[in-house]
């Protein structure tokens, strides 16, 4: 399968991948739904027209949205029929959009010239915490290796709820927080910048068609309510963290940023690479337990940019088949008790950690909390990341010539705000 | 000051109240802006062109928005504005409203014939932990009397993230949820529908104009955030939430619904109800000081109604003015690592205990965890909720001869679904 837009082997957008994003431009400011392919953007509301199927010729206007949303609501076979569409149009073969040169002069972007928003309009934000690398490195760390892993940990995937408001597309500057720590135990908590702000490598999957509050949705349907996948950094201040979360979890900590990035990758374009699931000793209860494998072999990788440099240093190589729990297992579990989602719920896995220390997917488990440091290409040296610096995260899958790949999410580290100084009200 | 519609001494909607609501009626589903006047509603969206003020004047079209972020996002001078008209229009002596037999006819609709529906499309919800007399009751059950309240709990406002999707409106019957629990720590979890389902006495607030992610808000300006407050009950299921909620907090213990009433009642009306914040020692860091009173003297009450009964039993009598953190601490501490608020947030307090036993807000405190029982007045008794229970929250402070009152936060429980039976997809 060629496209008419010429894709290079690396390219993380040939045709076979065609993830959504919004974007706009300069000089059309309105946010809208494009499709990636090579390094261009087919503008969706520009060929809306060209959706003629039985199922969309009634629903185009789902691309005139300035989010994903509606799209995503419309279920699984109409992303079918949406995504035969598209490949058709693109394809080498069709001359309708290929021999329309003013079709394609109004349909096309260059990627270089769009500025790329939040794909969805998120409601609610859930983060996992299905790695068991990380959550028994985590555990060793604090609870030492006998009791490293929870006892609910293998029965069911462990997640929280997160703050969807700070969810910000890739490229979103990262202010560092200030917030309340407690460094020393016998003395009482003071106030600043955090010292320990660290990522966490993700993914995450966007919810399709919405459910009624009281419903759960049964193992072997879940992946009809999973649209697609993004990258995620989860950023988070550990010292923050350490100090709030018991008994209720992760609150400030995490919630000032969440970066994804801006391409969702549907299910439909990783389904080649979907591969066995990990097997899970004990068994999970019946609620939880599905045989079709629905895990993907996806190579990820972090890479951190310091301010005064022009190299990258890969910090982390990891992939997202490490993960114990499937996405389908997490929204099944998620939505047992009755909990309802809507078109456009973020569902993330929590740190993606692999079993060797170079696929750790946190500074907190790559220096091993702090305890060794990591040196980039510059010379310099890392326990925690520092103002300047830039982390990328990158993913794709790759197949036979093709790769179908994320893109990439960012995000740059601005020095906390001097709250006396810089902030009215801030007086003390 | 009185108004021509006429409104009893106990009656929660005078015109010294004038709370906030989003209804409909069986003649016009169209979801609605109304301001509770005694027994009756006056509908925003017919007497809008009212509201000629100098900032309301090109401000008109938030009364015809279906739910109250618009109008919230505004901001306090407006706040202001809206009140005083409504105050103008509804008074005994301004014949604009009053005199207009064919406006009135048009512009009340009786609550009795009015469907309440979420007052905000809420972004996020948030939910504190903040009486210290809860924290302490649950402290000493779980970690015995030396260890009940966590050495971070008088430093900070503790909180988490709760699910945004699932908080509906008073009224709305609750599923008793299924779901993992492990009742015996010798053996392996098991599935069903929980066995301890509780309540939680609540309140939360509404926030007005949104603001920037990586921009606190100074405590000194939080008033200006929090548009009014509502009655909550966040529903708990005990026995899910032990087994999950360890090492990140709850989450399916919690997400399965949580009810908010219907009327918003503002800032604004709860002045007269301020009363002395309680005095925190140690005292707290400089970013969550402030001197001027922000507590409110409102009495709580939760009642117990069976399904084969006609008669309530009250419960618990507590008042909001136990809470050791103020909702101006909470909604600074939440944002003081940048995290941002959108329009139409939800803070919620924390279960609101008192002092004495009969003032604990939820089962599990009145009952002591299981170990003692609650006696009806149709002579069953209760350790936690049982299928058909309907749950009733009220709420009110106390004027001179007038109250300003919440109205009710309803909710019955439907027993657990079958979901061997009832469920296509769930065959185990
Ligand atoms: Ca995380
Ligand atoms: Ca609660
Ligand atoms: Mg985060
Ligand atoms: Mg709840
Ligand atoms: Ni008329």
């Amino acid at each position: 399968m060629k496209s008419f837009i010429n894709v290079g082997p690396d390219c993380h957008f040939p045709i076979q991948n065609l993830p959504y994003g919004i974007f706009s431009t300069s000089d059309n400011p309105r946010h809208r739904i494009g499709v990636a392919i090579g390094d261009q953007i087919l503008d969706l509301s520009v060929v809306k027209h060209l959706f003629d199927g039985p199922l969309m010729r009634d629903k185009q206007n789902v691309f005139e949205a300035p989010v994903l949303n509606p799209l995503m609501a419309l279920g699984k076979v109409a992303w079918q029929e949406v995504r035969a569409r598209i490949t058709e149009l693109l394809s080498l073969s069709l001359p309708t959009l290929r021999d329309d040169l003013d079709l394609r002069k109004h349909a096309f972007v260059s990627q270089n010239d769009a500025i790329m928003h939040l794909p969805a309009a998120i409601g609610d934000y859930t983060d996992f915490y299905s790695s068991i690398n990380h959550a028994t490195n985590v555990g060793i760390m604090f609870r030492g290796k006998e009791n490293a892993l929870m006892p609910n940990w293998k029965h069911l995937p462990v997640g929280y709820h997160g703050r969807a408001s700070s969810v910000v597309v890739s490229g979103t500057p990262i202010r560092r927080p200030n917030g309340q720590t407690r460094p020393n135990d016998l003395e009482p908590p003071i106030f600043g910048p955090s010292k320990l702000l660290d990522i966490e490598l993700e993914m995450a999957f966007l919810t399709g068609p919405s459910t009624d509050l009281g419903v759960p949705i049964p193992i072997n349907q879940a992946q009809d309510y999973i649209f697609g996948m993004v990258l995620m950094n989860d950023w988070s201040a550990r010292d923050i963290q350490k100090w709030e979360y018991v008994p209720l979890g992760p609150f400030l900590g995490k919630n000032f940023g969440t970066s994804i990035s801006p391409w969702v990758v549907s299910m439909e374009a990783l389904k080649p690479f979907c591969c066995a699931n990990v097997s899970q000793d004990p068994k999970p209860l019946p609620y939880l337990q599905h045989s079709d494998p629905y895990n993907f072999d996806i190579n990820l990788q972090v890479a951190i940019k310091p301010e005064d440099s022009e190299t990258q240093t890969v910090i982390c190589q990891s992939k997202f088949k490490y993960l114990y729990w499937t996405m389908k297992q997490q929204l099944t579990h998620h939505t047992i008790t009755g909990c309802n989602i809507n078109s456009g719920d973020l569902l993330a896995s929590g740190t993606i950690s692999g079993p060797s220390p170079d696929s750790y997917g946190s500074l907190l488990e790559l220096t091993w909390r702090g305890t060794k440091s990591l040196t980039l290409e510059n010379g310099s040296t890392r326990y925690f990341l520092k103002d300047g610096d830039e982390v990328i995260i990158t993913g794709y899958s790759q197949g036979d010539g093709y790769r179908v790949g994320f893109g990439s999410c960012t995000g740059k580290i601005l020095p906390a705000l001097q709250l006396k100084c810089q902030m009215k009200g801030f007086y003390f």
